[in-house]
């Protein structure tokens, strides 16, 4: 097992109303807040008004900034940068999913900063200082609500690149299934998906005898496949969407990587994919850790056996040990294809004429190799893309 | 699912040689420091002088109060709020295990109190002020690293009583599985009752459909079961004890509470016996969990079953759902036995002849029930003593 440190400091506040609480926890951080969110959708559900009644109750001044897209664009942070300035704003609520978040605390780490924010993303500076960012979380999936950690689309190129540090984990996280009721169907697997990727990205890994969070990683993996068809039959069902909401927070805050070593090659050949494609992250996710899997299980056949065993209660054949692992990773895939995700890019109806272009971006030109688990060239990159045709 | 609050406040610092950061640690804290700590063990092991030796050269002056025994005492708890008072400490160093931990907490709180400590024990006062407490763990088990509790024993009627509060936890813990390499076999059997009575006592609620935090407790049980043996037979295995100290920190950090309503009867039962007559409290676990479950398993026997069947591998009988059931506390029994641990207070040298009197001071002469999973008065109290015989 690794060295590690690990302090989760997001006091997450979960369950029935909880976002009635927003104004005694904003009033604990700020004054005058700038209130981050997407599209109208926050706005027909009722809950942006519940929101501002909170926060004026509590006697917080705010400052509104919707608008934010599916991978979050730089252009909307500089926006709100220049408006936190303006208006000497001290505290960030995101409203949202994974995108508002990243972008709320894009902007966090841009007021305090002199120099273009976009200097943290391509590792030109270093998080040290933040506003404080509060989170109401409408899409599970990312687990930025407690990550140290954003990604942001720079649209010039369609750039998509993340940094991190712990001053920008969020204060709080308000969490309340009922939120998620009105997610559809395919949003909600797209969710599914990437709250399993940052669980097989800690998995897939070199370091033996970490049996503990092994089990930690196949206990979570098992609970999201256990309550994922029943959030996509009966989308009102709260316990149902309560487990896979705690889930995802607890996929991405860091426990399941304590002594680990983990692998983000897949999250990072994605992001080429909804770079330049603008398909959501998480649809890309389903397409590309299939293939990724079938490119890499030959370097330690023994934990996609692992995986197949455990996770999806595949019949060991100890003889064969590589049908085992086979059939893990043809499960994986077929759960996603059940819960409604594309697992080929035709599927998705991308095109493969960028597959060089992309495997290019994505290794900088074969200066910088993708992952731990297997390190990959730029030519090991560019056969996942041909595998996930 | 219930509502509920997560904050984990504690930085854990994980890993070989990381006690050497607790001069680091400690200066963002105090400058004057209790160093509290129980027997010759961290003198002989020269443990105290790496402590002494690092907290110097971050510039922090020093007081030490060694002698915490097992089932820690009221009395040095008010010595060690006395000494920090007339020095005007500002930080109390916890180097050991749960005792000594729990005993710096009550001192943490005493020192900003007016009236006796013993007033948080026994339900008259509230924790809210506490001196901040840092804690080197050399013995997994209670979880108080980064738990917001304690437990005192009052000699005065050997009375052993909790108290809590957010305010209690632990600001940093560092825990280097090498410093548990000399604990004797028995002591890390008692420490692993411990911890996994923790987690089945976050296990079997009555709350339903908690499916993903039934998984936690379970792959944590299952990890501890795991590595239990091979601490025993390979008391320098790093990764064994990594996974174990881990597991012990996680089985009480309030994770696996989440979402539910845990049952404390048998903690609560096993603390009249450890109060009395001063056995390990792990062992008292031991003897009295089985019989605990013997007892309750009527109310929820499908509860029992899933226990048996994930945690203990019995072979389930769709038809005779008993059968699992006790076959599953068989299993418990069995495995505390093969790690070295009494299961009856036979076997512990217990005699049976103040059973009585134990369980009315459990119950407080029956106005006060234990548990929630199963609500148990007085003559309950008693039959799980006979049981446990």
């Amino acid at each position: 097992m690794q060295n590690f440190v690990f302090s989760n400091s997001t006091k997450i506040i979960f369950g029935k109303n909880t976002e009635k609480q927003v104004g005694v926890e904003t009033a604990q951080w700020g004054k005058k807040v700038l209130l981050h969110y997407g599209g109208g959708h926050i706005v027909r559900s009722g809950l942006k008004d519940t929101v501002i009644h909170a926060l004026k109750e509590a006697g917080i001044e705010l400052i509104e900034l919707g608008g934010v897209k599916p991978n979050p664009r730089l252009s909307l942070v500089n926006e709100g940068i220049k408006l936190c300035r303006e208006h000497q704003v001290d505290f960030i609520l995101a409203v949202g999913g994974g995108s508002v978040i990243d972008s709320a605390k894009a902007i966090g780490i841009g007021v305090p900063y002199d120099g273009d924010v976009w200097d943290f993303y391509s590792g030109k500076a270093k998080v040290e200082k933040t506003l404080p960012v509060g989170v109401i979380l409408t899409l599970p999936a990312s687990g930025s609500e407690s990550s140290d950690s954003s990604v942001i689309t720079k649209e010039e190129g369609w750039l998509k690149r993340g940094c991190g540090g712990p001053a920008m984990r969020p204060k709080f996280a308000i969490l309340n299934p009922e939120l998620t009721f009105s997610i559809p169907p395919y949003q909600t697997a797209c969710g599914i998906a990437d709250m399993m990727a940052h669980v097989m990205e800690r998995y897939f890994t070199n370091v033996h005898d970490v049996g503990f969070t092994d089990q930690l990683c196949e206990a979570t993996l098992r609970s999201i496949i256990h309550y994922a068809p029943i959030v996509i039959e009966e989308p009102e069902n709260y316990n149902a969407r309560a487990n896979i909401m705690w889930a995802g927070t607890v996929a991405h805050n860091d426990l399941l990587h304590t002594g680990r070593i983990g692998d983000w090659a897949s999250h990072n050949i994605e992001h080429e994919l909804s770079g330049i494609y603008d398909v959501a992250h998480g649809a890309g996710l389903a397409i590309i850790f299939p293939a990724w899997m079938k490119y890499v299980y030959h370097h330690d056949v023994d934990r996609f056996v692992q995986f197949a065993v455990r996770v999806w209660g595949v019949e060991q054949d100890y003889y064969y040990p590589e049908r085992t692992a086979l059939e893990g990773i043809r499960r994986l895939q077929e759960f996603f294809r059940q819960i409604g995700l594309p697992t080929t890019l035709k599927e998705a109806g991308i095109p493969d004429d960028r597959l060089e272009e992309m495997a290019a971006k994505c290794t900088a030109d074969d200066t910088q190799l993708q992952g731990s688990f297997v390190q990959l060239s730029q030519s090991d990159v560019l056969e996942i893309y041909k595998l996930a045709r």
